[in-house]
């Protein structure tokens, strides 16, 4: 249930046969394809007491950097990728994938690029890319000037929601590897750095600029969903916009704070270059930038060996405490602001 | 878990204080509120079955023609019923909606006005407006410029599901009543009639044209429910970009076609302005606009009396038959294409 908005109708059905079997790719037996002509059907099972788990978004302007640099094919798996870490905060796993493309002008290679993407990354997530809507807009947009927004619904068994209820003082916090920026702060990040040819390899980064802005959000499902079937995560956060301290905090319950060690994680060598050429002061790098955890999670000491089986690429980042005034907040010892 | 990215992070706040009451106001007890920092949940009950029907749409750019003429309160509501109205044609009701909102620069008010209209339609179908995005990008959007784009989930039992393989020959095809452009066709639209003041009269119009093109898209959610309870539609289609043809044709099974009778049922004066003042070619007119049905649906002829006395804005506008070839066609008898 693909469908084209706009002047072009010949680019949009050209656009609409491209990405047909990419699509088609990622759908199982749970996706009604014979309906829908107006929407797309998933059968829901499973689910004693399924509660669904939402969220939109955009991937802001890496769009830029990904049209700056002629490459269009990841963009889209960063946006399903981002989607599916929002969801799994709460202990869902994605069913379903829609995508709102808006563009100046429908070029059809430019929307199979970009759904290819996604479709690429649902596969991998086992989500079902179920619709999308390419919008033609030469009044809003500028003639190669896009934007993209993701849908995703995933679901969880209402008795297993992670919450953040169950986190208890001594808790240990656990932090899964960024692999640069993500999806967030590249306007900062553009900025900071506009003097700075993006073919440029700037010390001490080991590819060019603009490889290092584009690397692909990954998604923490695959790290995740082994220590989520055993039960192990009780907070869970997706390190966007906000940085660590932001996000990490809305996912605590009151009377409790994080306190990380800084060092006890390593960044990438992208945050070094925006610090020191783009002279983003740290305040600032801490609450837009991921600084090198791109998901956090919480568990008991108690589990600490099953973590380190189940999840080889999680480090030990901190420690829960009780903090005075209830609000919950977040500390990172050694971190000079 | 109303979210915004971008750099003016006051402004953002702010955005999200404003909308707070009227997202607030369309969610009930199945909105599990306390949880979701980073998405919204929604917990699904009351379906043996269930099957989730998904839609994402655009507003297109009658987002112009709100901003030519000021008035932003009422485009959320267009996209919210356009959203409804899609998933509506399986049988579905809708259950949750989220809106992706893209700025050049975040104006609080802009966002709320958006936001308040979407909350309105989504209060009257029952949807609750569960998560939302609003970024901020000003190197792609102009600074008056914005898109939005929206997200509607809904379930329908699956032995419910209204898909068309149960439509007869001599089975009646009835219209609900457009009430002008809805969301289709406003770039043919506003080309047409670019020489047109926006604040005039043109006859036969009994408003300005401003106001005509700005009616909001209704939602067919109370004209179909009665008759959905009752189980008498067999196919439903809602008639958007593609023309009463082209979108009453992806609902019939193979084999069977469509014949209206062109006098059957009235069209606003929207329509005649199109045709008279824009010199846009009937045929094109047919292609691209709803041309005085919004929403249509086929029946048993002996149903006829339980249409008229549940849904009393229908109209019976043609009949099912069979057509050679296979390939289910439309046909408009008395309009001379």
């Amino acid at each position: 249930m693909y469908t084209r908005a706009g002047v072009d109708i010949v680019a949009g059905d050209r656009a609409v046969e491209l990405i047909k079997v990419a699509v088609r790719s990622t759908q199982g037996p749970q996706v009604l394809g014979s309906v829908g002509a107006f929407a797309g059907l998933y059968a829901l099972s499973g689910y004693e007491s399924p509660v669904l788990v939402a969220s939109t978004d955009g991937v802001g302007t890496k769009l830029k950097v990904a049209r700056e640099l002629g490459r269009l094919d990841t963009i889209g798996a960063d946006l399903v990728n981002l989607s599916i870490n929002d969801v799994l905060t709460t202990g869902a796993r994605p069913l379903f994938f829609l995508d709102y493309i808006a563009v100046g002008r429908v070029v059809p290679e430019l929307i199979e690029a970009l759904v290819s993407g996604m479709a690429s990354a649902c596969r991998e997530a086992g989500c079902a890319l179920i619709g999308g809507e390419t919008a033609e807009m030469g009044d809003i947009y500028q003639s190669g000037d896009f934007d993209l927004a993701g849908f995703v619904v995933g679901a969880v068994e209402r008795s297993r929601i992670i919450d953040g209820s169950t986190v208890q003082p001594g808790d240990h916090i656990w932090g899964l590897p960024s692999n640069g920026l993500h999806t967030n702060g590249y306007t900062l990040a553009r900025k900071a750095l506009a003097h700075i040819d993006i073919d440029s390899r700037p010390a001490p980064l080991c590819c060019t600029l603009g490889e290092e802005l584009l690397a692909t959000h990954p998604s923490y499902l695959p790290d995740m969903l082994p220590l989520l079937e055993q039960g192990i995560p009780s907070a869970m956060a997706h390190i966007t916009g906000g940085g660590i301290p932001g996000n990490l905090a809305r996912t605590l319950p009151e009377g409790l704070g994080a306190v990380l060690e800084w060092g006890s994680w390593k960044r990438s060598s992208i945050f070094d270059v925006l610090q020191e050429h783009g002279g983003v002061p740290v305040s600032e790098m801490l609450s837009v930038f991921n600084l090198g955890l791109g998901f956090t999670f919480v568990a008991s000491p108690d589990r600490e060996s099953d973590v380190t089986d189940l999840s080889p690429t999680a480090i030990r980042v901190g420690t829960i405490q009780t903090v005075g005034g209830g609000k919950p907040r977040v500390e990172i010892r050694g971190l000079n602001v």
